[in-house]
C-alpha cells in the first residue's frame, strides 16, 4: 500500500508518499510560504528528479491541492492516479490527554482536535486545515492522525506534574505532555532491535537532537519522562529555543523591556538558543565554522548546548535508576561527532564508554559506538517519523473492520 | 571575639550573637511584622530563657535597637556592653557579579549594593537598612557582608549563561546566580573533613533541601554548577516555590488569566510548590501525616519533590563526570528520612549504597550513611549559616590592617 505522510505547518506543508510494500519512498517535498509572497512547492522524485513549481497558494488547501497534482503529473509524478493511495498519515502536534495512540481521523477524531488548539494554539490549526483539506478533496480517502505527544501519555504522574497549583492542572491541563514522541518511539524500538535488547525490558534514552532538542527515559518500551513540555520549549538548549530558564527572568524581562506575554514568548522561542547566544547561526554547521575561527561566543554556545544535554542524560539515568542505551538521533545526534563524543565522554562513571575513532566516523548511519566493555550501549539511530506515521496507518487501516 | 549576626528580610530581622572563642552560641532570635500591626521581637538566650516584646517596630533600624536592647538588658540579655561585641556580619541575599567572597562593608560596597537592588529588589533593600541601622546606632562597629551568591561565583560561563540573546546578559547582568552559597560552602568543607576527602581535589554534590531547595556540584572546592538561576525559584520543588516550570506555562496564565508579571510571580513563588501540589501545607511534616492519611495530592507532591531531586543529583554527577560524596543538608536534608532514602535508593547505578537502618535512626546530626563498599560517599551535615558569617566576619576583621 501507498501512503501519503503529510505534516502540515503554519505556512508550510511537507510530504512524503511512500510504498510500504516495497519500503521505497516515491517522492516528497514541501509546499512554502503558503498565505505569503513568493510562495512554492518544490518536490523530488525518487529517481532524483527536482521540480519547483510556484504559485499563488494562498491556504493549506490549495497547497495539497498542488501536492496531489505533482504526485500524479505526467512528467514529474510517481503515481498514476490518486487511487492508488490508500491512506493519508497526519503528523499531529498535540493531542493532550485525549489521544495516548495514533487514531483513524473521524468527525469525533476532529471534534477532538479542535479542543486541543487552546492547548497548542499554533500548531493544532494548520494540522486540522490539512486533515480538512483531504476530505474535502478525496472525501472517502482514510485519514489517520499521529500525535507528537501519544508517546508520552505513559509518563507517570509525579513526572509530568508541574510544581504550581494542583488547580491550574484540572483547569487548563497545564502539564507536561512532552512532543517528538514519534521519533522517541522509533529509535527506541528501533535500536532495542539493533543491539539485541528486549525493548519491553530494557531502559533507554533517547536524545533527538536537531534544530528541536528532546530527551526521553523509555522503561519496558514506555515514555517515563521527557524533557519538553507543555510547550516544545522547555529541556537543553535548542537552536533558537532557549530551553530551560528560571521563571523570574521571563518577568523581569517583561517589566525591564515593557513587553507582553506574546513578545516574550517570541524572544524565548524565536532569538534564542544557539542562535541568541553566539550571534552567529542556529545551525551547528555555523557555529562550528565560528568555533574554528576563534569566535568565542560561538564555543559558549556550543559548550552550553553539549552541556545542559549530558545533564539532561545524567538526569533521566537518575531517574530510572540507571540505563541500558543511550541513542542519539535527529540532524545534529546523527551527524554531530563532538556533541556525542562531550556527552559520552562525562559519562564514564556511569560505566559508559565509546570508541572514539568510530564515533568520529560515523555520520548518518545506524551504528553501535560502545566499546565491549561498555556497561551501556550507545548507539546512533537515524529517526524517520515519516515511516512511523506511515506504517502507523497501515496498522490502523488493517484493523479498521 | 564575639558577633552577631543579622539576617534582615523585608519584614524581619533574624540574628544570632556568637562568642567565636568558646564556639557557643548567647543568644538568638528575630524580629517580626516589621512595619505591620503586631510587631514583636523573640528572643532565646543560651540557658534557655526566652522573651517576647511586643512594640511598634515600624521599620529595620527601631528593630535593631530592640534587638541591641535585649542582648544588654540585665534581666534578659547575654552580654553587659554593646562593646563586647567585635563585628557584625550580615547575610546580604546578592552579590551579582561585584563580590566573589564576603568583604568589609564601606561606603564603596554599600554603593555597589544599592547598585544590586535593580536585580534583587526584594532583599537587597532590608540587608541595606539592617547596614544602614547598625552604622547609625553603632558608627564604629566593623560591619562584613557575606554573601548568598558569592560561592558561586566560580561557576564557568557555560554553567552560568542561559540560552538567551547574549545582549541581555550583558544589559541586565541576566545568568544563573545561584543562593544559598553559605551554606553549600559549609556543608561541603565539613562534609570533607568528616569523610577525609581531600577538599579541594574531589566532587562533592550538595543538596540544602529545606523550604528553599537547592543542589550545588563543587569540584576542588569550588561551585561549578546550582540548581537556583538568576531568583531562587529555579531548581527541583520547594515548600512554596514551583522550581523549574516550562516557560510558556506562564505566558500561556498570564494571557489565560489575564494576570500580569507581578501576579504570576507570586503565584509561582508563594503558592506554588508541594502547597500548591497538595492543597495540603508547605511543611513536609503535614505532608508526611496526610499521605499516610491516604491523600493522593500530598502522595504526588512528596514523590515529585524527591524525584526532581534526584534528577538533579544525577544530573551534576554527569556535569563534573561523576561524584565523590552526596551531602545532605537543611531542614528537610537532615532530617527527613524517606528523601534520603529515596534518593539514595535511585542511585545505585552510580554505585551509591547507604545503611538504611542508620539513615532511618537519624535526624539533625552529621552522620556517614554510606556503607563501606558504596563507590560514593554519602553525608549528613547540618548547615550553619550564622557559623560561617561569623567566622568570616572574624577572617575579615583580622586581615584588616
Amino acid at each position: 500500500m501507498k501512503v501519503l505522510v503529510l505534516n502540515c505547518g503554519s505556512s508550510s506543508i511537507k510530504y512524503k508518499l511512500l510504498d510500504m510494500e516495497s519500503n521505497l519512498e516515491l517522492g516528497s517535498g514541501a509546499v512554502e510560504k503558503i498565505g505569503m509572497k513568493g510562495s512554492f512547492l518544490k518536490h523530488t522524485r525518487a529517481d532524483g528528479v527536482k521540480v519547483m513549481l510556484k504559485g499563488e497558494i494562498l491556504e493549506h488547501q490549495i497547497g495539497i491541492e498542488y501536492i496531489l497534482g505533482i504526485l500524479t503529473s505526467e512528467k514529474h509524478g510517481c503515481i498514476k492516479s490518486l487511487e492508488e493511495i490508500g491512506g493519508v498519515g497526519h503528523r499531529v502536534v498535540h493531542g493532550a490527554e485525549k489521544f495516548n495512540t495514533s487514531v483513524l481521523i473521524t468527525d469525533e477524531v476532529i471534534q477532538k482536535l479542535v479542543e486541543c488548539i487552546d492547548i497548542a494554539p499554533l500548531h493544532n490549526p494548520p494540522n486540522l486545515a490539512g486533515i480538512r483539506a483531504i476530505s474535502e478533496l478525496l472525501p472517502t480517502m482514510p485519514q489517520v492522525g499521529v500525535f507528537d505527544t501519544a508517546f508520552h501519555q505513559t509518563m507517570p504522574d509525579y513526572a509530568y506534574m508541574y510544581g504550581i497549583p494542583y488547580t491550574l492542572y484540572s483547569k487548563y491541563g497545564i502539564r507536561r505532555y512532552g512532543f517528538h514522541g514519534t521519533s522517541h518511539r522509533y529509535v527506541s524500538k528501533r535500536a532495542a532491535e539493533f543491539l539485541g535488547l528486549d525493548y519491553h525490558n530494557s531502559r533507554i534514552i533517547t536524545a533527538h537532537i536537531g534544530n528541536g532538542v528532546s530527551v526521553t527515559a523509555i522503561e519496558n518500551g514506555k515514555s517515563v519522562d521527557t524533557s519538553m513540555g507543555f510547550t516544545p520549549i522547555e529541556g537543553p538548549m535548542m537552536g533558537t529555543r532557549s530551553g530551560d530558564v528560571d521563571l523570574g527572568v521571563v518577568t523581569f524581562l517583561m517589566e525591564k523591556e515593557m513587553i507582553g506575554a506574546s513578545a516574550v514568548s517570541t524572544l524565548f522561542n524565536k532569538h534564542s538558543g544557539m542562535l541568541g547566544v553566539s550571534g552567529v547561526s542556529s545551525d551547528m554547521r555555523d557555529i562550528e565554522k565560528a568555533v574554528k575561527e576563534g569566535n568565542d561566543r560561538a564555543r559558549l554556545a556550543r559548550h552550553m548546548y553539549v552541556y545542559r544535554l549530558r545533564k539532561y542524560i545524567g538526569a533521566f539515568a537518575a531517574a530510572m535508576g540507571g540505563v541500558d542505551a543511550i541513542v542519539f538521533t535527529g540532524g545534529i545526534g546523527e551527524n554531530h561527532v563532538f556533541t556525542r563524543k562531550y556527552i559520552c565522554e562525562g559519562l564514564g562513571f556511569m560505566g559508559v564508554k565509546i570508541d572514539c575513532d568510530l564515533n568520529a566516523a560515523s555520520q548518518g548511519i545506524a551504528v553501535k559506538l560502545s566499546t565491549e566493555d561498555s556497561q551501556v550501549y550507545v548507539a546512533v539511530i537515524p529517526t524517520d517519523e515519516e515511516f512511523m506515521i506511515a506504517s502507523d496507518t497501515i496498522e490502523i487501516l488493517k484493523n479498521r473492520n
